[in-house]
């Protein structure tokens, strides 16, 4: 097990880089922490937390909502939680998401930790503190940002993720490499889904390769002024579509990055949309979509990320540089 | 007007003094902003507020609950709100504890101001930041710290006030006075509550140092972890009391700061017990109340002051010096 801290903000948050699940008894005390999780961990590791206090949820982001919430709090109150309590997030990213904004409201905030067990929440949801949930079609209108005391990385509990969820987790991976790292979108582009699946090496610095470059970005930004937009990449669309047709994160996200390349090639020249296309659907996800502008256009137009009349898209200039472009409703009502 | 700026943590707080209502548009953009009161406040200026996005709440305690913070966030999406817009915050110490906390989660945190309309709101419940909404009998059990970016004091909007909202008011007030301003103690005690409410230089000057005391107190400890803690003295058992018994906030809190002074007597010889309750009484405030030990210590039991099995209580030692002691709820259970 590797250790590195980061001062994030006021906060200071410890990486434990190739660890193990048997680890967090260091990090968090049995009588006083709660894991939160849900029931696909905890059917495939329950047996590794005899001893320790767990809420259990149904999976998925339907439950990404403040029914959740208030349920969780109502057991939080009942196991006698106060200020000195930890709570740990064991999950993909709805769990993260959840159990960091559940900290940061019970008590005006408690401390937590995470144990991510999907790709996507090792080498996105876990990192920079984003929290949040869900309001109708609305993703993640609630929240916010505060860091967690730990990161706690063992991809061993990956072995039990179904394919769905690997291609989810290589959305974001590809998402990074394209806005920031060109030589890590060459090294995917040699590699498959199957090689990092079967070589534990690799995987192990892949994650950590990803983690530090998000790391990185929320260090320099971490209230998303400029550079941590970027990380938006693909997500703007994404979310539009993600909760109006049950589309996977990574399913979204991946048809978002393909139309933003296109609007990039409009736009900015950028060349290689058509390299990102192919990259996508050689780990299996897809880049074009069937649906209904007047679905969509309505909810880019709540979108956080929205400035008056605009929607600031990120856009490609090449492979490895992104930038931010305000883009007007109605353009886009032309473009989609 | 005049205008003080504070920097808390890492927010920028803008005090403006003896300022008016009308100023408001000043600190907010009308077509950006939401002004969030409720029914009394509106009934009592709402012809001031022409123009102005409102949304208007029933009033009461009874309603800092989720179910309130889920229509409003409703609501400001129903209005387009984006991460440009400000939340006011314009009535008494309900309204700015749900200002505060719906603006710190809604897109993970916009901008926010009040415009206390309440003398407890003026003094108190307008400054330091936290916020939060009740669970139960639980009270502020969710919320952040996070600071407002300005607050409008307006002392001629005290004027429709009733007489059960002045004594809420003068309760914390002599609560900073008994923790950390013995001679603010005596102006009250040669003072009274018709002599303020007709003299409005004197009640203009008395909010101003309330807001200054505890200004200094949140610089020196935003998150509570040492003296901030000096200004829950009465809270523990009043908070206990509060919405058990339906007492205002005033007589609860009163009512425990004459528990927690004979408290001190015992515990720290504190000599001014009685001095203490005939100023509470002087501003027609209760002393002493009938309650019932069951309820009661449940409560306590887990109040978010609570540090494993003992409660920290603040405690006297003379008039302007308050101190905190761990009591442990065996004991409490005894001395209650």
């Amino acid at each position: 097990m590797e250790q590195k801290s980061f001062k994030i903000g006021s906060a200071t948050v410890d990486y434990y880089f190739d660890g193990s699940l048997s680890q967090l008894r260091e990090l968090a005390e049995k009588k006083t922490t709660v894991l939160l999780t849900d029931e696909h961990v905890f059917e495939a590791h329950g047996k590794k937390l005899k001893g320790w206090n767990t809420i259990v949820l149904k999976p998925g982001e339907a439950y990404k909502v403040q029914a959740t919430v208030d349920s969780v709090i109502g057991q939080l109150i009942e196991l006698g939680a106060d200020r000195g309590w930890t709570l740990v997030g064991m999950g993909g990213g709805v769990i993260t998401d959840l159990a960091g904004y559940i900290a940061s409201v019970f008590l005006r905030g408690i401390r937590f930790g995470f144990v991510p067990t999907t790709l996507l929440a090792l080498v996105d949801a876990s990192i920079g503190g984003k929290n949040g949930i869900d309001v109708g079609v609305y993703k993640n209108m609630i929240g916010t940002i505060r860091q967690p005391a730990f990161i706690l990385q063992d991809t061993s509990l990956l072995r039990s993720l179904p394919d769905a969820e690997w291609r989810s987790g290589f959305a974001e991976v590809i998402k990074h490499a394209a806005i920031k790292d060109a030589q890590l979108f060459r090294e995917l582009e040699s590699g498959s889904a199957a090689f990092y699946k079967r070589n534990k090496t690799a995987l192990s610095e892949l994650v950590q390769r990803n983690t530090l470059l998000k790391t990185r970005i929320v260090l320099s930004d971490e209230t998303e002024q400029g550079e941590r937009r970027l990380l938006n990449f693909g997500h703007t669309l994404g979310h539009a579509l993600e909760n109006q047709y049950e589309l996977t994160h990574g399913e979204a996200i991946s048809i978002g990055m393909a139309f933003a390349a296109k609007l990039s090639q409009e736009r900015l020249r950028f060349k290689e949309a058509e390299r990102l296309t192919a990259l996508l659907e050689k780990y299996g996800l897809p880049t074009e979509a069937v649906y209904k502008k007047e679905k969509v256009i309505p909810v880019l137009a709540r979108d956080k990320k929205k400035a008056g009349a605009s929607v600031n898209f990120i856009l490609l200039q090449r492979i490895g540089k992104a930038v931010i472009e305000p883009i007007s409703l109605r353009e886009l009502n032309e473009l989609i």
